[in-house]
């Protein structure tokens, strides 16, 4: 077991970097390499299945990156963008939730409202993932602009995902299961808002003695396996309330700051970030040519599936766009926070995976060619982003 | 699925640090804390089994602690002890086996030959990933009897393998399969001895221009991915011809020599083992706390148990104090050397699974309690090696 997950590791680290190499060559960012690298390892007839161990390992990459990138900003600093990144947030829920329910309404009548609903659903949350890998590649990751696009991703995944519970909750009592009503869904939409203050309040409050604690442990790489942790429980803790793990993840980046991990630089210990890094650039990798190789590149062949598909990235660019506009602030560049906000990736991807999966009147909730013309919206927006988010910010546009 | 591992994750990494703190203030190792974390948390008995995905990642930081042992040291440094370290290897095999074979004999007269071989075989492999932890933590990795130790530990690992191999091929022939006969061991023996000359030989001539050429990639992280890759890939290969895959991260770690990197460092990525060392420091914990939860306390409480454990433990003791005695030259400490072999860790517990599965005559190769008896022996010389190595590394034996 372990010698076959070690292949993949081999082939799919080198994959990365050489992909990367090609990408950078070509003045585009190495991350839509790795994507690539993965779309064409997916595709390649002779290539079984990756083990679902590879999964797990990408998923911690991401978990981690998304620690790495709340690490690098402070509780403080979030609350001073906060409001802007709610109403950037909560505009790029709201418009591609309703224009994704308009296009299917339109282009299948035949289906029901909650069909309609779960469309424009599967559109609401950006991958915060590549938008965070970009802005970190590009060493902007501390620009008002991309706390704002960092901010808003982690809020509308919140968002995203709550409508997603409420939706199949809807889909559940429609089919005979427990009535949800409004009771259920405001239920659902308070334990993540509880979490996310709960975490950021608590944890303001005890991370410092947490911290100063862990540094009387007397062993060795203890701020490393505290912190590591402290990102793995809050996770869970996100997982447990129906959030993502990574919004936990990022929360507990935010919570560490520097200040607190003190007494163990003063005893020798390396900063938190110095340590995470090269366990982000072992795992991250993985994570974007894991999520590549989902690409199936025979759904492109299928005109109808192309029609819809480009009806839905419209729909998908265009509501992400319009939310940028709400951005305010002086040093804030709206179009890249409405591009930051674009890209969809696996929280679209399992969205679509749950609509699969269920019924409304004994009509999948997201049929075959939904499906794909969704996993074409991921591929165009994902694939866009980092090269006009590199333009946006690179200087001549600074 | 990767919220469940996340919540072990932040549990095994804290349970880790806090009896690591217990084992160090009673001036103990930090490995025996974390074994004896692993022993609590596995028998309480509302804890549940943990996810696969968590001994994969055990199983990686134990490839990646082998890689990172083999990155300190160098293949012309471990040719200089190689024929020492082959002859405590050899030595460190036929005794335990002998000693083992004839203990099984005195005390199972019912069982036939094969059965005695194999109790003897499950006696033979060293489990360097205690000994090499615990001389690492003592910063003693560069001494010739550290590289006397490592070098005899992986060399007996291979001759371990050989002989599990070649009494299961006698096992299956015994039982009508096909007649696997000296030939069939021949082989086995001789793609172990190629794979490890291959490797060393190959990899010495390729390494320096592998890495020359890696460093022409544009992107970033690309020190750390190669190294990873040449890792994980040896590792598949030894695995691929029969030995376990640590044996190939150890190799791959020795044929990756400081020089080779000066390209990478030279363009501002840091030294390999600076990057290993915490990812070493994530995983190497979740190795030895699931370690820990393998071992089964209630398997204490048999009587005939106990008797065949306290056989077999004294034998595998003496089997490896014994092939010390040939370790020759002025610097080395002969009987460090034979605590630092001492240690039976997952090899032996793998091996008596196997043998849990195989029957010869109808009887199984390994019954219940033997299996206990080994689980017993691989407790005891497992915990007894870390304090043991280090009162006879500190100062005042120096």
């Amino acid at each position: 077991m372990i010698a076959l997950v070690a292949l993949w590791l081999a082939g799919v680290l080198l994959a990365a970097k050489i992909a990367g190499d090609i990408a950078v060559r070509l003045r585009q960012p190495p991350v839509l390499g790795e994507l690539l690298a993965g779309v064409i390892i997916g595709n390649l007839p002779f290539i079984p299945a990756p083990p679902q161990s590879l999964t797990l390992l990408a998923e911690l990459g991401v978990l981690l990156l998304l620690f790495e990138v709340g690490l690098s900003s402070t509780v403080a600093e979030m609350m001073r963008v906060g409001a802007t990144a709610l109403l950037v947030a909560t505009l790029g829920v709201v418009a591609p939730f309703a224009l994704g329910y308009g296009a299917s309404a339109a282009l299948l009548p035949a289906l029901t409202p909650l069909h309609h609903a779960f469309v424009g659903a599967t559109l609401t949350a950006t991958s915060v993932g590549i938008t965070a890998r970009v802005l970190h590649d590009l060493g902007v990751s501390r620009t008002p602009t991309a706390r704002i696009i960092l901010g808003a991703a982690v809020i509308d995944d919140i968002l995203g995902l709550t409508v997603l519970a409420s939706i199949v909750a809807l889909v559940e009592s429609s089919n005979g299961g427990e009535p949800a009503g409004y009771g259920g869904i405001a239920i659902i939409c308070a334990k993540a808002a509880l979490f996310l203050i709960g975490a950021l309040a608590v944890g303001t409050a005890i991370a410092p003695h947490l911290m100063r604690g862990a540094a009387r442990l007397k062993s060795s790489s203890v701020l490393l396996a505290v912190g590591l942790s402290f990102c793995f429980f809050l996770a869970w803790g996100a997982n447990a309330v129906g959030l993502a793990p990574i919004v936990g993840a990022y929360a507990a980046g935010l919570l560490l700051e520097k200040p607190h991990a003190s007494a163990f630089i003063a005893r020798g210990e390396k900063p938190l970030d110095d340590l995470i890094a090269p366990i982000v650039s072992f795992l991250v990798p993985i994570f974007f040519v894991t999520m590549g190789m989902h690409v199936s590149l025979r759904s492109l062949t299928d005109p109808n599936v192309v029609a819809l598909a480009v009806v839905l990235t419209a729909v998908g660019v265009v509501g992400k766009l319009v939310c940028g506009l709400v951005a305010g602030g002086r040093a804030t560049d709206r179009l890249a926070v409405g591009i930051g906000m674009m890209p969809r990736g696996e929280v679209g991807l399992i969205f679509a995976n749950v609509g699969l999966g269920l019924t409304v009147g004994g009509v999948p909730l997201v049929s075959e060619s939904t499906y794909s013309a969704i996993v074409i919206v991921v591929i165009v927006t994902t694939f866009a982003t980092p090269p006009l988010l590199k333009k946006r910010f690179s200087p001549r546009n600074a």
